[in-house]
This record gives structure tokens, C-alpha cells and sequence, in this order.
């Protein structure tokens, strides 16, 4: 089943450890409908400016993935963020922000989009999720993301759009000040009390948990020796994960842990190379060759 | 087959940040036979004073713990250990340590000990470390811990003991400050290049690494929402796989990998209560049947 993501598009200038690269292809939407694409056919809501380089959109649709829903403001530069990693590539700085076209992001869902199933609200600021969401009434499964900074200024917002989602996708960090509980596990479910049937701890190199109802679970990240540049990790593990449950079309708990593996493993993939530039090099089955790898590490 | 453990025998004060509890049976020693003893007999060396309760060495003796090496040294006091949670309990400050009888601590085998296979020096100074390994010369599996302690003030001798020994256990904060490798999977192999068959990084609450020239893989940790004391849970980790391994009389990779889901299972239960009164309530089949759902947690 097709699946939409709203989210940002953006040009990133990356410094890690050994190199710099600019103007990357970057930003949440477009690793996550990247992520998605080895699974199921995706449908793109962003914004971007005049200086965006045609390529990176017809890259895009190249995976068969669906720019009707990628503005061009006129007059506008696209996003760019800038992000310096430390030695040790779990730190990194927010060098700049230049929010640019993103400032005037209206997302507007082309109506072939607005009878999508499911749908992934990307770390946007609550009240543009939300907007987003009125638009997609036949959703049957709405995923969120949301970061620090939502948390800690647009908490109601944030609070009431967690009573219309079905599950939320966030790091430890975020869900720790979310709640106050420093406890993982209870962190996840205390977050997963406040609305979504389920929550997904990113954890960066240690992996991800689940928490549902009736379940917690823990997978652990791929043991990656060669981590080139981490930026994208969270947006490809949720793109991975949702991509699965689109092309399954169903959230059944087995499918669900199921997506969560995809979503570690793709994330594996990503931050093998700067931007998308490994993701641009695998296809589905070396997904899940290492899908079978990772089974084989976790059994006993 | 019996499992021999060097280690210390502690009275620990413990303070978490909902209560504090003095003159607790504490100690890497007392950890690790305890957690050992679900799966094998152990005999413990380590050296306690005067004021050492009688009823904690009949404790490990109803356990099927050989304490005919645990040293009780006239004029003296036991080894004592304090220290502080913070609200996030994955961190501690030491408040206080009075080595006292650990001072003195000269490990002599017992000649009943001496044939044994399986050997597991806990955190005591290197020197020390090779001195018991000395004695044990027809051990098939050694296996060693240690601390940021002796890899900052003791390097040499700790080298020298990495080439002495077929494993090692050590935190993952340890292995990056004894490498200077901060990628975890890198530190593991590098730590494991400098002698060791193989390397087990300790990540707390993320759970453990397994490095071995042919494979590398990662077992989260049991998801605990009631995490009481964290104090031992390295030290029990090491117990229940060590453990497991002289219970099945060889260390095969297969046996390895179950091994490592024991030792993850054992702490999981020791964090759930102070000292070792949670493992004081429970019997194999309690770690077998948390086996069982950790097996299914991690199947998909």
C-alpha cells in the first residue's frame, strides 16, 4: 500500500571526524521516503526553493517515489542544516540552521494522497502535524516523530496531537524529558499513556525499543564497525519500518517487529556513507540478506 | 564442571534515590559465584576480616559455593564499598572505599582448586590476577575482568595479562579508554587483537557485545522497568555466563551466544532488588523461563 510522508527536505553541510561535504541531500523526508522505498511506493509532502537541484527530485522518483507533493517556493533557498560530529560519532553540534523555505511550509496533500492508509507525520512542530493529519481522515495507521525542541515549546500541541496518532517515534533523550522518568521501559510507556497504542525508543547505537500494551521489546543496532557519517539514522529506521508495515498492510504485532528489524537494518545501511549515498547503492535484497544476518545474531 | 572465581567479598553501602541500605554482602566475588551457582558448583577465593558475617559464607555454602578459599584475616575488617545513584541510575559516584582486608590480599588456590577447568578473575589488580592464573595451570577457559582503575595506573601489567587469558570482560567505557577507539564494534576487536580469543563490552541498560575473530553480535538487555540496584549486574552477567559455560563443559560459539542470554538474565533478576536478594528468591527454572520469553522478544 502507498505510503505518505510529510516531512523536510534540505540541503546539509556534514563535518565528521575525517571529512566535510556540503549541500548534501538531506533532511527527515527525504531519508525516511528513501528508507521506504525498498518496500512500498511512497508519497512526498515538502517544501523547497529555487536553488533545489532538479536531480535529487528525479532521484527520488527514480524509487518510485511520488514529488506531486514537493513545493518549489519561488524567491525561497531550500533548507540547510549544518552538523559537526565529535570523535565519538553519538555527539554531534548543530552548527546553522537556515529554516528558509521550511519557514512557509503550508502542507497542502494533493488529493490522491488524502486516502493513503497509512501515513508518517515527520519531525515537523505539532500544529503542522496536526494540520496535516485533518487532511488524511481514512488513515488507518498514523506514525509521528517529534524532537526536543516540540517538547520543551509547543508541549500542548504536542500533547493533543499524541491523542489523534497511532504510534510515536522518538529518541531515549526526548522521551526522558517528555516524561521525567530516566527508566527506559517506564519512560516508553509513560509516553505510550499519553495517547499512541504504541512507542519506539530510538537509541542510536544501542538500538530501538517497542513499547505496546501487551509488549516491550528491545532490538539491538546492527554492530556497524564503520559508521561514516550517523545523520539520517532515525528518519531511514522509520522510513524502513513504515515502508514494511505499507507493503504488508497491516500492524499486527509480528508484523510490527518485523518492520522494526527492517527499520534497524536499513538505518545500518544509511550511515555507512555521507546523505543517501550507500542507501543509493543497496537494493531490497541486500536488505534482507542482512535481515537473515541479523536473525541468525539474535537466535540462540 | 566446577568454575573457580578470584574475586572481592564486600560489605557495600548503597544509596539509590529512593533509599539507602548499609552492610549489604556486595563484591564481584560474591556477585559472580552467586550467579554462577544457578548453573554449577563454584569455589570462591577471596580474603574477608573479622567482622565478616558468618551466615553470608553459609549462604554461598548452601548454594553449592566452596568457600575453602575464602581467607577470614585476623586484626582485620572486610573490604567496604559505598556509593551513590543519581535519579538516571546508569550513573554513580563512589562515596567511599576502605580496601582494609583486600589490602592484604595474597589469593593462594586450595589444592582442590587447582585442576579446575574454568577460571574467571574478577576486577582485582592485574599483578594479582596473574598471580592465581599461575596456579591454575590446567585451566581450559580464563577469563578475566578489569577497570578503568588499572588501565589508567596498571597498563603494562594488564597487557601482559591480555596475552595470558582466552577472554575478557570489560565495560564499554573501559574498552574505548583502553583502545581510544570510540566506535564500539572497532574497540571490541582491538581490545580482542591485544590477546583475548574474545571480548564481552558491558553496556548496562543496552545490554552486551560479543567480539570474536569470526563474529561479532549484540544481546540487548531484558527490558526492566523496576530497576532497584544496579550494583553487581556486571559481576552477575559474568557469573551466569561463565556459569553456563562450565555447565556445559566447553565454550563451542553456540555455547558462547547462550551463554551470554544466561548472563544477560542473571543481572536482569540482580538489578531488581539490593545485593543479591532478588537471585536470593529465584531458581533455574526463573532464568530459564525469562530465557524462554527473551528468545521470543528477540524472534521474529
Amino acid at each position: 500500500m502507498p505510503l505518505v510522508v510529510v516531512g523536510s527536505v534540505a540541503l546539509d553541510t556534514v563535518e565528521t571526524p575525517n571529512e566535510k561535504r556540503e549541500n548534501l541531500l538531506g533532511g527527515s523526508g527525504s531519508y525516511f521516503c528513501y528508507a521506504a522505498s525498498y518496500f512500498t511506493p511512497v508519497k512526498l509532502v515538502s517544501v523547497v526553493g529555487e536553488d533545489w537541484p532538479q536531480e535529487h527530485t528525479e532521484l527520488l522518483q527514480s524509487r518510485n517515489i511520488d514529488t506531486a507533493g514537493l513545493q518549489v517556493l519561488p524567491g525561497e533557498k531550500t533548507f540547510h542544516w549544518s552538523g559537526r560530529y565529535h570523535q565519538n560519532m553519538n555527539q554531534r553540534d548543530t552548527v546553522d540552521v537556515q529554516l528558509n523555505a521550511m519557514n512557509r511550509f503550508d502542507p497542502v496533500l494533493p488529493e490522491s494522497y488524502r486516502r493513503c492508509q497509512f501515513l508518517f507525520l515527520a519531525n515537523d512542530p505539532p500544529p503542522l502535524q496536526r494540520k496535516v493529519l485533518r487532511q488524511c481522515t481514512g488513515a488507518s495507521l498514523i506514525v509521528a516523530d517529534t524532537m526536543d525542541l516540540w517538547i520543551d515549546r509547543e508541549r500542548e500541541e504536542l500533547l493533543a496531537l499524541l491523542k489523534e496518532i497511532d504510534g510515536l517515534v522518538l529518541n531515549d533523550s526526548e522521551a526522558q524529558m517528555l516524561t521525567g522518568e530516566s527508566n527506559l521501559v517506564r519512560a516508553a510507556h509513560l509516553v505510550r499513556e499519553l495517547g499512541p497504542r504504541f512507542v519506539v525508543l530510538k537509541k542510536g547505537e544501542h538500538g530501538a525499543m517497542f513499547a505496546g500494551k501487551h509488549e516491550t521489546y528491545v532490538m539491538p543496532a546492527y554492530p556497524t564497525a564503520n559508521v561514516v557519517d550517523p545523520t539520517g539514522a532515525g528518519d531511514s529506521f522509520a522510513g524502513g519500518m513504515m515502508g514494511y508495515l505499507a507493503e504488508q498492510g497491516n500492524f499486527e504485532p509480528e508484523t510490527l517487529k518485523t518492520a522494526m528489524a527492517y527499520g534497524t537494518l536499513t538505518a545500518s545501511f544509511t550511515v555507512e556513507d555521507f546523505s543517501i549515498d550507500r542507501l543509493k547503492q543497496i537494493e531490497r535484497e541486500d536488505l534482507d540478506e542482512r535481515l537473515e544476518e541479523y536473525r541468525r545474531m539474535l537466535s540462540f
